[in-house]
């Protein structure tokens, strides 16, 4: 039987996960490919040891692995972005296959990636670096080719998930969520790429890329995160009938693409509101098949690691002399301004409580021609808070809005703006 | 560019959907598979036409499509097992590659055709014969191979989730919901096959076949309908936080496997529960990756044309020299009886409303060993409705205690017994 090498860069949680997964499943992987994939070579620091690996497998020199050729697959686990681009072009440009994780290596030098491996006729495989185990890239690229993908809305970070869903259930504050969820070990300690929505703005530059077929980097991303939202938003969110989700939202208005990650208020019976804890799911929209929905663990070293496998027995399926296409980005699509995206928000303010100061906000808006679905106006004294459902308008003019709203006298403070997503779905 | 000839087998609703997607999406196709693949031939009934097809593509005689060196790839979409198997076979042993969305074929005659399309090393691809245009055979194919695959629960019929979700939305009864869904033309003049569960069955029997590494066939799926769910169960469930969906159970219990069609509570934060409408749904359970759930439209003729456009896809990145792997049943695995399997139940049922009764039924239940989770009696003047929730039991116990409680004087009528699924879930 054909004997094809693995050659793994880092072996931290994900690595030794893949490790053991070539060692726990060859006789599946044998079943599903008809050759013998095995791991050649481990890339660590100096003096690196692991129970379950032979010392004799481990080097700290990458040279070793890439002037090996019996490995014909290089794993790069080490993240962040140097080393791991060079190690990358070079594996490529070695005619080595790549499969990788890291995400912002990918979201922030993916032509030059992608560029290398198509002018070597060598595979570039990414599936972990989106939404773990659950095989979004695969199926954008291989099921749905036929379809023109016109949305992708996901929820594509876990720490995220799962302070909103403690924060839905508890009814606690931002702040002691984050906290507990540090202890329990779903935040990381410095939680600033989850919490601002750069973790997930990375994944979304790679996801709209594949559906789109236009190159979207992580500049190309605006984020916004979740730190300030409220336990009253989540309160008024229940009320609505919503519940508050951190989604990534690619959207394919009339040729342009519309990249950001937002928090955003969903109807409960929507797909993605099931989606709680540390769970990720991303919601495809197409003319073709309406609406789609992939959910699984978004992270996690075993699932990570699967879809790094599923990654490596893809490309030894087409050996040899299957087609090699990486860069599916053969179009340069124009990006949509935000301004200009038609969008649904909810709008909490507080203001003073006296006649006619809703009259007042009511015609703010329809001067700037957006009109309002439903208010809620609770006294409290002095003040009243008033919460309402905006209908869909660009989002130009619902900013103008709610700046001529705050300058206004009876209007307090400043107020809360959480965008609407997911009411014109049909799966529900 | 190297050419590929596909032959069409059929040109009805999802026949006539295939050639649009390869006429329309020539130039993806061609992007994503480095072939020109091009529908070469069409076999339909003497005289056929259609606006859109080149009446000199169309011929009366599957020879013609056998004997043409330039088809590589037979799409069969005629339905039905004779002459569909037929067909399929002497394709396969022509050395040509074949992709069907016949369900009840591949569920009766499964080993036969892939016996046949490996002994060609030609590839067989049926992935709309599952769930539309949801890939879930490719996930459990290509990217989970390496996770041990422990359960699939799937919402695999979509006229009989239209149904449930109507009746659940409206309270109507069950025979008004469904004359409604055969105008609105969710269900079919004959729905025998939807409503009692015998088209999901065969879908199961794919799916667990695929997802275990076993032959299942339609036979070795045991179903039951919805025909008996009455709006009262519908209501009950709702009260208790359940919604009922017809589901699909397939279950690897201690190297045993156990597949199954019936109704099922579900709670409604289960992801399951969100899917509604005609929309199906499939929910993977592994050690590997926890909880995987893939959703989407599971009928209609351009989500199945779409799924078997990714097929054709899928066979043609694989040439020249691709590895051939068909029947990935390469184990034997034993069944698991029915009796055997673990099961949560509600009960519903109508008592004499006098004191002592609720005793003597609870004495039944702990005879068996069944212990009941919840009760909730509600008077109606001589009688009384009972509704319980049951703890997990073998199923055996919780039938034979429903056969004792039948033959009590105090119990009236025969009582509603419905699954509880879904409740040990991670993902919600």
């Amino acid at each position: 039987m054909e004997r094809v090498g693995v050659g793994l860069l880092g072996h931290g949680t994900v690595g030794s996960g893949v490790s053991k997964l070539l060692r726990e499943s060859a006789e599946e992987i044998q079943l599903a490919t008809g050759k013998d994939v095995y791991l050649r070579r481990v890339c660590e620091l100096p003096g690196y040891t692991h129970p379950d690996l032979d010392p004799a497998l481990v080097t700290d020199s990458f040279q070793d692995i890439l002037e090996d050729e019996q490995i014909a697959i290089v794993v790069e686990l080490i993240g962040g972005i140097s080393p791991a681009l060079e190690y990358q072009i070079a594996a490529l440009q070695a005619g080595k296959h790549v499969v990788t994780a890291n995400k912002q290596l990918l979201s922030q030098h993916g032509a030059a990636l992608f560029e290398a491996a198509q002018a070597s006729r060598a595979h570039l495989r990414f599936e972990a670096s989106a939404v773990g185990a659950v095989p979004v890239i695969k199926v954008l690229r291989e099921s749905l080719v036929a379809a023109e993908v016109k949305g992708v809305a996901g929820i594509v970070n876990g720490t995220t998930n799962y302070v909103l869903s403690a924060m839905t259930d508890t009814g606690a504050a931002y702040e002691d969520v984050l906290k507990q969820a540090q202890q329990l070990g779903y935040a990381e300690a410095d939680p600033t790429d989850d919490v601002t929505g750069k973790d997930a703005a990375a994944k979304m530059a790679i996801l709209a890329s594949i559906a789109f077929h236009s190159r979207v980097t992580l500049a190309d991303v605006e984020h916004e995160g979740i730190t300030s939202i409220t336990a009253a938003d989540i309160l008024h969110a229940k009320a609505f009938g919503y519940v508050i989700k951190l989604l990534g939202v690619a959207k394919l208005i009339d040729g342009a693409v519309n990249v950001r990650v937002y928090p955003a208020f969903l109807p409960k019976e929507h797909p993605l509101a099931s989606v709680t804890g540390a769970y990720n799911a991303v919601f495809l929209e197409s003319d073709s098949f309406d609406e789609i929905m992939l959910m699984g663990p978004g992270a996690g070293s075993v699932p990570t690691a699967s879809a790094v496998v599923g990654d490596i027995i893809s490309i030894v399926n087409t050996m040899p002399g299957g087609f090699v296409q990486n860069c599916t980005c053969y179009k340069t699509l124009p990006f949509l301004p935000h301004e200009q995206v038609m969008s649904s928000f909810y709008l909490r303010l507080q203001a003073v409580d006296k006649p006619g100061v809703l009259g007042r906000i009511a015609a703010v808006f329809g001067e700037e021609g957006v009109s309002i679905r439903s208010v809620v106006q609770t006294g409290r004294g002095d003040s009243a808070e008033l919460v309402m459902v905006l209908h869909p308008a660009p989002e130009a003019a619902v900013k103008r809005a709610v700046e001529r709203l705050v300058e206004l006298d009876e209007v307090l403070g400043s107020p809360s703006l959480i965008r609407v997503e997911g009411e014109d779905t049909e799966a529900r």
